[in-house]
């Protein structure tokens, strides 16, 4: 009776969302301080103090029937335009606001985008490198394209040889996620530099763009040097970011869309952005906190709350045995699971109030995510769990 | 190279948004003062004073890493509870917070409910009264379905006779809007009742219900008797509800779906709204706005500001000879044009700096939109242009 993709859909949820709701549950029942909710990205550092300044700033000084207008479809200029700047000065790069489409959030820069460059029932592809963010599968089904997962290396860096073989005459996007969810890898500028040639090879041998689509909301979070702009290593970028991680917003949904002008036919690109926000019922980005980011342009992120949890998640696990990769960047860690089925290891954790997300819907079996976004304070108190479950295997180990 | 729909959907921007856009650009080059925009309905009376006490009071009270941080996709628990229990207690109708689904907005909401009801390739039909907001079209057409325009009667109030005849097997839904954009008609209890029965009807006869889709952004905007609640009379309905207007926060974009617990496969339908709602890429609405609404539920809307310009406009207009039909909700003023083409009858008012958008891509030929939820000064100002608009008429008649 209803759309059965819609249905499937809503019934499943994400496997991360499941686990988040099965949490908040949970938490009624044996207590807030004793489920080790690891599920989600939500970030738990204090924003940059300049969020809630210019937030109460502007509620102070602008009458409200303009603040909380519509702003034109693609943002209010003054915004796309310190966007532009910013991108500009920070990377180096040519931009213009006339490229940046505001938009509510990663997931709806990502949705735009595809919209605007996959044609339905074409069977266009999207590679990307796997593991990758599950949703990517619903975004690139929903505009119509295939999502082709792509292995990466031992250390979830790119493999440029399997992305060489992976490019067909249907290859529209490769889709980057750096700093990645769920692995924490931060792609380096050699890796990304010769992407962009692998890229701009495929492109002039069938005469048509191949898109690189960066999927950003993670840029500010790195513990090592900043990562390369991708825009600066291929002309053909599309750049999606999402405020959430950097200013601690993940449900006041607002980031952008940035079309590199490099890019071949940059301003139709746009307009078919404009076109996808415009169908899928966007009208335009939340007012208010257009205009709150754009006086925190390069706030400093909270990146080091993330990096003394990540030290201590990943000191403690190692050490009780676990194998972990080490993150570069964004909040998570990506662990081998201590059996081969991953889902069942998160079920065991469970029993331990460890709420891990098993890997499997990232594209690879075997591993689990732990979003270490949370207080300290649960990192603390959930060692001795993670080592009871550790044991609880070698105790099975031993039977 | 990129997705057609899209591009041309881009390109062409909506018929209000490009005159938005046009008044933007116009007011730089003749002074803000200059320019009569009645293009756009963003609300310009304040806001009721609740919304920005709670918005500072939140800010104030509640750490940001949890005001701004994710919801759960469909939204907070208490907020739904609070829709639900508005709902229940305003209009005397049975709803459950598992049935209410915060959305982006009136178009969002749209859109997750198209997306759950029209399969696409069927060839779906939703019946619409004409005239009707021109983005229904792209929203209905994105969601796989097919628009059918059905004629008013003289005073665009509901034709059951032409709806009962529009009726096709392929229909799946009726879309209403009341009070209406364009027109301003509230429908009423009578017509309501009458179209429920038909509905009812059909629904039995095919053995599989015709969904009532109510979107209802002016429902506070009334000037008469409140409006009937649609849930009320029919039993397969769905509110898609925005508090863009009520609240004058069209720019945050915050609204909800409702769906009636006497739906036929409510929860199915619920499910699939969900899953339409990941799908496009929404992810949760607006944190901020969905606690801040909780507290407003029910605050008075400035419905006096928009009877005052009502009323200064209708008498206005009438007096000059101008054919209007008085509008009983929301802001708008439907208007005969001088001329049967009423784009070119558009083109000669910008002439005189009256932005009016023509009834075209409403659906009907020969009439203009006047947006009057605009300052009352534009209006007072306005009415020499509007005068000489008509006068450039009456002389070219002379001719």
């Amino acid at each position: 009776m209803f759309n059965r993709k819609m249905l499937r859909l809503g019934e499943e949820r994400s496997a991360i969302r499941e686990l988040y709701e099965y949490g908040l549950a949970r938490k009624k029942i044996v207590g807030e301080e004793n489920v080790f909710d690891f599920s989600i990205g939500n970030p738990s550092a204090p924003p940059p103090a300049c969020l809630t300044e210019t937030l109460r700033r502007l509620i102070d000084e602008v009458p409200p029937e303009l603040l909380h207008g519509y702003t034109s479809a693609p943002g209010a200029y003054d915004v796309r335009e310190a966007v532009a700047n910013y991108i500009r000065t920070q990377f180096g790069v040519p931009m213009s606001a006339t490229l940046v489409y505001m938009t509510c959030g990663a997931s709806a820069s990502l949705m735009c985008t595809f919209q605007a460059i996959l044609s339905e029932g074409e069977g266009e592809e999207v590679l990307v490198p796997a593991p990758f963010f599950p949703e990517y599968s619903v975004f690139v089904a929903q505009a119509g394209g295939v999502l082709v997962p792509v292995p990466t290396d031992a250390r979830f860096h790119l493999d440029l040889a399997a992305i060489a073989r992976a490019i067909t005459p249907k290859t529209r996007v490769v889709l980057l996620n750096s700093p990645n969810n769920p692995t924490g890898a931060v792609y380096a500028k050699e890796e990304l530099a010769a992407l962009g040639q692998l890229l701009r090879k495929a492109s002039a041998e069938r005469r048509s763009p191949i898109f690189l689509v960066a999927d950003e909301p993670y840029r500010e979070l790195t513990y090592g040097e900043a990562p390369v702009y991708p825009m600066s290593v291929y002309e053909n970028t599309v750049v999606c970011y999402s405020f959430s991680k950097s200013m601690t917003l993940a449900g006041e949904r607002i980031g952008y869309v940035a079309v590199s002008p490099r890019c071949e036919g940059a301003d139709e690109l746009f307009s078919a952005v404009c076109g996808a926000g415009r169908a899928l019922g966007f009208v335009c980005a939340p007012a208010l906190f257009q205009k709150t980011v754009k006086h925190c342009l390069g706030a400093p992120a909270p990146v080091e709350v993330y990096r003394a949890n990540r030290d201590l998640l990943y000191a403690s696990l190692s050490d009780m045995g676990y194998t972990c990769s080490v993150p570069e960047g964004a909040f998570y860690l990506f662990m081998q699971a201590l059996e081969p089925d991953a889902r069942a290891f998160c079920e065991r954790a469970k029993a331990f109030e460890l709420l891990l997300v098993p890997s499997d819907s990232f594209g690879v079996g075997g591993y689990v995510r732990i979003s270490y976004c949370v207080a300290r304070s649960v990192i603390e108190r959930s060692l001795p769990a993670f080592r009871a479950l550790m044991e609880s295997y070698r105790g099975a180990r031993k039977n």
